[in-house]
């Protein structure tokens, strides 16, 4: 299976285009999990256990494990989701971009190490920084396109022969780098108008879509802008609202609560 | 002492723009390290220890440790730099590049677990995707400007408004970003011009130069048009070429005398 077979899978079955990004803050985790050698992992595989039949993908974000040391708690924690969600692709949030023989170091990390099903890549360096990811063809690549931030205007807003250079890389990746069906776009949910015009431009490709919730980007918008004719297409990440909906113990329940409703809320505009 | 403090020390003191990329291919290490637990630093750190008094810096690619799960020995060879050889700076190869809360996780990895003096980093983001690193009075971070790779061209030269995307980069960093004086720019030595154009953009800002050695990049040409006007402002990084110029026990030796080749080679052109 292909990542974006898995995906297309993980849509369908779980009626779902949200995405829960695993972005773990041991300031922020229950009281009981204080102390805890291991508590990176359980407190993530507990989200996951909780809402893993409520996404479409799971994306653990991997500066919060490394900050902490917690790479083993990262193997961990992907071989669990493949252990006890099969059919629920992971994506590895890394974006990195780097030159073909330190790719290939990238994608042995991304993809043997831990196991990732996809990875987010920066377009900055051109193809040849990520022809290594694409040499494994089970595999995605999710590339920076429209960021959320405030900055990301100052150089993806350019005036490139009349487009924007976000534009031009959706453009870019779309017809030219993706020529094994393993290339998806990141464009945030912060600017409704520019994710419609990146949907425009690439036809059904896969679109990762952070901004909502904790960044304020409107559901409704966003998915009205970025969905395929389908109904598909966006992997909607949702961070924080989810992961710290609840303050105790009961976190888990809390966190598949707020699953729960914004998969509801995104469906309604599909 | 800031990081461009500390890399002007080392200029003057060693007399040199070299840097030792250190991106450690265990395949390629010398038989009697085979089957150590800490062949990696114990390989890096001789080769820092055979060429600290002939360059200006060290940069270890963090691929390179990652992809082998070798983390606690990239934290023990900064450390093993910054006690047996002070004033020579540390750059974390990482090309990060990620929104603010996510980028302040990645000052943490590079600057407090890892202790490295500068990071490389994306600006396909923008500024408040750096700001985190820049809360570091004393660290530097480099932008990736026009990289030394074949595809680096496709984002890197397209036109924005009479000039290149390279040169807006390099106007950007260096005029606005720079407010601190914690910036560099990395810019390939395969394009001489290029580097050239980028100078006389940035003034005296830093410019870490790849892509001499097993690149291909002419190492006269490359110092011409990237040195100030006072013989210094750049770093010019050597991975392949001094790591492996031996084979043998004696690989320090080797790496010592092609540091020494390269060193004054470069010193001819400044």
């Amino acid at each position: 299976m292909t990542f974006s077979e898995t995906l297309s899978g993980a849509w369908q079955r779980n009626d779902s285009l949200l995405c829960v990004g695993l972005d773990p803050d041991p300031a922020r985790f229950p009281a009981h999990l204080e102390g805890r050698a291991d508590a990176i992992f359980e407190f993530c595989a507990s989200i996951a256990d909780a809402t893993a039949d409520l996404v479409c993908c799971f994306k653990p974000q991997i500066a919060y494990f490394a900050a902490h040391r917690a790479e083993d708690q990262l193997q961990a924690l992907i071989a669990h989701i493949h252990a006890r969600h099969p059919g629920i692709p992971v994506i590895l949030d890394a974006k990195r971009g780097d030159i073909g023989s330190t790719a290939e170091q990238y994608a042995k990390e991304a993809f043997e190490r831990y196991g990732a099903d996809a990875l987010t890549a920066s377009p900055y360096m051109g193809k040849d920084s990520i022809d290594p990811y694409l040499a494994r063809p089970d595999k995605g690549v999710l590339l920076l396109c429209r960021t959320s931030n405030a900055g990301g205007s100052e150089l993806q807003d350019l005036d490139v022969g009349g487009r924007k250079l976000y534009e031009h890389v959706a453009e870019l990746v779309a017809h030219q780098w993706n020529t094994t069906g393993q290339c998806g776009l990141v464009v945030g949910a912060t600017h409704p108008d520019e994710l419609a015009r990146v949907r425009r431009i690439v036809g059904e490709l896969p679109l990762l879509v952070p901004g909502i919730g904790a960044q304020g980007g409107d559901v409704s918008a966003a998915v009205r802008a970025g969905r395929t004719e389908k109904g598909v297409g966006m992997m909607i990440n949702s961070s924080r609202a989810i992961l710290y909906a609840g303050k105790d113990e009961n976190y888990g329940e809390a966190a598949r609560r707020a699953a729960s409703q914004t998969r509801e809320r995104i469906n309604r505009y599909r």
